[in-house]
């Protein structure tokens, strides 16, 4: 895959600094980059490396563009303009329209005939997949589960029955969607399973990474908003709703019935406790654990700090006085003020 | 799927208000569900909902039938007895018993001849799949394992030779049984593996979410109880035994050689670490680390609280110097009862 | 799969103690190993044990093995030497070389006649399969992806395109290498997606659990090291380096562009954030959220300790006025100084 500086300044509607016939077939960093990678400066503390750049051409603002050696695109923000060129030089094989003949397709499924359905593949009664869509290898669909057009399901993906994804949601390899919601009522025997008739309904453009659970609903649909990015192992369990363009990063858990805003970030390995609200625009760091409600915008955390143990050690275990040293430094007072007020 | 109020009655043993040839053929909640579809009232707080219902019929108790203006099924526990009545109107397929062409079965495994074996299952050799077994595509039973009758096995799900099943144990997606335990002996030359020779056995009636991991023994084996429900992406290291009808919440793990009681219940996210003792009746709220054995039944917790980050950063640096802090005010008393003893 | 001690001892070097023609065809504990059984005493606690034991043999230190009533291989790490022997008895199943008819090959990869190639495996163009390695079934290997001499990889690994694995890699079931890192560009529109044009090398001799994640790079590779240990459900970001024999226990996650050293120990759901540098030869205790880099080697720590309930409640609540407190007890000592210089 090779184009043009040309083709991409007008693909950006940028303004071209240098020669337009220069050929970029890749990617690099500004450090890194060789003759014909296209780079970008997007972060100021690194425009040193911009004067030793070998790269083919540097995405990056006009005024850094005039000090570029190279050819260079001027834009307004280089890394979106790196991200949306980007695809051109993905090294994703592209898979081929057809269904491959190892595939199981139910005789009622439906498959546009754009679609590509690889090897293994279990299509089941039912099912509907869409133009453009990319089932790989030992993928499952279950029975009247929707593949919108343009979605892209990477290997040994699980979508259980009735799960609806919108147009070009990606989803990496060994994730499952449709697993039954975590739902079993007590009784003097043990746990009894409540069957989980809801299902699972997912925007369009959404992202969701590797060996992910969406869990389907007990008895309404566990639904993700459109462009949501979901990143690998994050568990979402049954009746989660999540607003349009929030991104969950690496391992989020968040559990049952909870309602995350629109354009949320959760660090990595958050943890949302079941039946709350999250509001818009609510950002949550590392690691923090999230057990009520969030009314409004914010930054928000409670992750711990690391220390070196023996340190650690003495400091942690005094958690467990905390209570008692405020009701001892609450005595200091009262002795303090009665002691002025005898003076 | 269409059964009448008169047949659910009779199932549960529940007296029945209002006309028993109503036909009930899904499932709703309070809020949302119309005609042919049964709900339940087990919370008091959503009484008001009762009045206004169009369902078809409602589970509740006797005092609450009498209010009810569309048919009701007056019980004891509604929320139990929908969770019994659920399984008629689950809309997972029913799987035909029989073993699909693409199957690959070693001829020295033993295959019900009413159990379903999807395609694209791979069993190795010396396996056993029991009666009414469900055994979906893509799942691999490695040599010697034995599924126990009326197991579900979903889409994806890899067990390891040896791995045993008992009866009417059901497991998600893509989880993984029997995998090695992370044993390793330190040398001078790097890491050299233990290989796991132990096996996993796990107790009827268990239920196993999606993507879930539990490694096989060292030596001995993994062991999990009777009646135990685990939600996704638990990971359950070699040598842990854990108790009947004991509950693991999403994303739980358990280090090696770790014993849980029965009838736990840990929240999302708890961290266990390896060789404790957990008694019987133990509940821990989500996101706790377990460090120590836990003798005594009762609800422990370690978690921490979240706020918004600015004020989380200032009270959180102090937790470095909470020790200190103790010392200090050690001092402010020693100075106090000094001075007091001078007076 | 029986050796005799004169055998076994000849492979470690080890003194013999007892008759050499003693058959060994399993491995067990000190307390349960039954004759043909071998064992190994390496803590001194459990040395009551081996007055007891009915071991075939036992592996201990040469002091040791004069007291040990069956016959016993004295070597100076007994635990290590039991690590080495245990290959033997592994009871999993030897793969036979040779492609399994219903693997689909492409044309243009290059398998090993010595490989072994499972069931319903897919591998793409251009992919490479060394000597000896063993491909179980319905593992995905992508386009131009190495498998190197005797690598393993179980059932359901997923490989995506360009991934290079080193000799002897072991990966355990459902595990997904090289799935795109989360890289997304803010717009007025959403996120907008950055291709992953990176891929993932690892080195030689790495053990990777069940269902873990390793992305791709974004630009240049993510880089695993040689004899890397790597527990199930760990999830390695884009970008990350981890330098050789460090070990990551279960659930790990790194964010992306961190660098690991040589030699780690990261406990169980340790998180690590973005863009850090963690030192050769740390180690970090389970559930710590290390947020900065780690320049000393050393132990380190930020988990928190379980309490009761009520008391954990009681001191919780504290924390979120710990700054207020270190402000009180400066008030108090100020007063406390104040009154002595007035005396």
């Amino acid at each position: 895959m090779a184009l043009t500086l040309a083709q991409l300044a007008a693909e950006l509607d940028a303004r071209l600094f240098g020669d337009g016939d220069t050929r970029i077939s890749g990617l690099g960093s500004l450090k890194s980059a060789g003759p014909g990678e296209l780079t970008f400066l997007a972060n100021p503390r690194y425009r040193a490396y911009l004067e030793q750049t070998r790269a083919g051409a540097v995405l990056c603002t006009p005024d850094q563009a005039a000090n570029c050696p190279v050819p260079a695109l001027a834009v307004d923000d280089p890394y979106l303009a790196f991200a949306r060129l980007s695809r051109h030089f993905d090294p994703a094989p592209v898979a081929p329209p057809g269904i491959h003949p190892t595939a199981l397709i139910a005789s009622s499924a439906q498959i546009d005939a754009s679609a590509s359905i690889a090897a293994h593949v279990v299509i089941e009664d039912g099912a509907r997949v869409g133009a453009g869509a990319v089932v790989m290898a030992n993928v499952f669909v279950g029975a009247r589960a929707v593949v919108g057009d343009g979605v892209r399901l990477w290997p040994g993906v699980v979508l259980y029955h009735d799960v609806r994804l919108g147009e070009r949601v990606n989803v990496h390899a060994n994730t499952v969607i449709g697993s039954d919601g975590f739902g079993f009522a007590p009784s003097k025997e043990g746990w009894v399973k409540i069957a989980q008739v809801g299902s699972v309904s997912i925007g369009a453009d959404t992202e969701i990474g590797a060996c992910c659970t969406i869990d389907r609903g007990a008895i309404e649909d566990t639904r993700i908003g459109k462009g949501v990015i979901i990143d690998n192992q994050v568990h979402i369990a049954h009746n989660v709703v999540i607003g349009d363009h929030t991104a969950l990063a690496g391992k989020v858990g968040i559990a049952g019935s909870t309602r995350i805003g629109s354009r949320c970030l959760l660090g990595g390995a958050v943890g949302v406790a079941g039946h709350l609200e999250i509001a818009d625009d609510v950002q949550v760091l590392g690691m923090s654990l999230v057990s009520g409600s969030i009314k409004k915008p914010g930054t928000y955390a409670s992750g711990t700090l690391l220390d070196e143990q023996t340190r650690w050690r003495k400091n942690t275990v005094r958690t467990r006085q905390l209570d008692e040293l405020f009701r001892r430094v609450r005595d200091l007072e009262k002795d303090r003020d009665a002691d002025r007020d005898t003076k």
